[in-house]
């Protein structure tokens, strides 16, 4: 299970000020945490969504964390020009995010193809959120003839069949598994991903929500997702289900886990 | 989801010294904790197994119990005369814990048929228990051939697929989830149960790893467990689970356990 570590995103207000006042301290620290905890493959820079400062924000927001940590960045980012702008400056090969098929993200395609970098890809259509489980499986598809034509393989893109809060419909968590089993069916070769919180939009408990939610859609075959590491119940839920699943062989990572006080309840 | 409460049990020491000394309000007191949680749908009573006492302690125990609440009780023995002498006394139709292929439990069959009763049917065979998944799945329909034709219905059985500990084989998890799924397509009106905490036997930080074990198990169709109904993570994680597969019309269930204070932290 790979995490796209969620903290740094210009839209939170703290986040933003941070950006704003050059805090470097800040954004190093919460690009630290996040960055320590084993499951976190890339951490998410957002600079927010300002279109006249957006490339600077953003170039200055890859230096401030590359400077602190090892680990590549996930470029968050629907302006190509901040894109194209940030992309020169990183040290290790980023990750987009994102794609799909909305005509404002139609000019990051090549940059994705140019730079061979892995990608999440929405299942958002040309008119936005697909409405229904049919629509959102049948965008996933155009959007890979897409990719696949303009040479982007299969084995780079992160897909996000984008949960609905079960808020808003008592069976969507069930439409997601089931998206997600359909995908890892039709494209073997995808990574699949979600904004893990989007589930609970909404609801009271968030936390114990999110939590089986995670576990339910690993077992659907879901192997990446967008989300706060350093959450208790999140770290301690991949470790459990890994085991379980049998992708924690000799229980190793468990095991290490529980002396390293993963388990201890958190303060 | 339905659970069975596990707390009265002769074979813990505490229980044991209850039974002994007829500490009738110890055990009043386990049997109101464990039935007030929704979830309850039967409370286990396991007098212990000493052959002679046996047939008193779980008469004493029943009448205990059932002066204390009204949920049924499971009467837990591999015993037909403590079963026999029991069921005389109970006031709401019992669970019988358990029936298998064992040579031992050839005679509570016929109680189970004779009563009419929901039961726990284990997937031991005639030499103890199943060394692969094949000899589990065997040992299952084996036991439904023998149920039927002694007019048992399939809905009264409870099969439990006997969980082993990932301790002693990483894929013990995939093979019980699976085996759920095939128990369910051969056998669609069976239920499926299981005891819960067998699979982190001799791991650390157990809780953590029997609460993603359960909302897999139910994801897969188990729809009963043996457990704790008291514990935290247990609660919170059926909710959760129930909420994400559709089975809590308009949250309700969901909402009102928040209301109630359920989702607080546990001290």
């Amino acid at each position: 299970m790979k995490i796209i570590a969620e903290k740094i995103n210009g839209t939170r207000k703290r986040v933003a000020q941070a950006i704003q006042e050059r805090d470097a301290a800040f954004i190093q620290n919460l690009a630290r945490e996040q960055a320590s905890i084993p499951h976190t493959a890339w951490v998410d820079a957002n600079a927010g969504t300002a279109p006249q400062r957006e490339p600077e924000d953003l170039i200055w927001l890859v230096e401030t964390i590359q400077s602190a940590i090892d680990k590549p960045i996930a470029l968050d980012s629907a302006n190509p020009k901040a894109l194209e702008a940030a992309i020169k400056v990183v040290k290790t090969k980023p990750m987009i995010n994102s794609i799909s098929l909305e005509p404002g993200r139609r000019d990051i395609f090549p940059i994705v193809a140019e730079h061979d970098c892995p990608t999440v890809a929405l299942a958002s259509g040309e008119k936005g959120l697909p409405k229904t489980q049919e629509e959102c499986l049948g965008n996933i598809a155009r959007l890979l003839e897409k990719t696949r034509s303009m040479g982007i393989k299969d084995g780079n893109l992160y897909v996000d069949p984008l949960a609905m809060t079960i808020g808003s419909g008592i069976r969507n968590g069930l439409i997601f598994f089931d998206s997600v089993r359909e995908i890892r069916r039709q494209f073997p070769e995808v990574h699949i991903t979600c904004g893990l919180s989007n589930i609970s939009f909404g609801l009271p408990a968030r936390t114990y929500i999110n939590r089986v939610f995670l576990a339910l859609s690993m077992q659907a075959g879901m192997d990446c997702a967008i989300c706060d590491p350093n959450n208790h119940d999140i770290q301690t839920t991949i470790l459990a289900t890994e085991l379980l699943l049998a992708e924690d062989k000799h229980c190793l990572n468990y095991t290490r886990a529980f002396r390293a006080g993963v388990f201890n309840k958190p303060v």
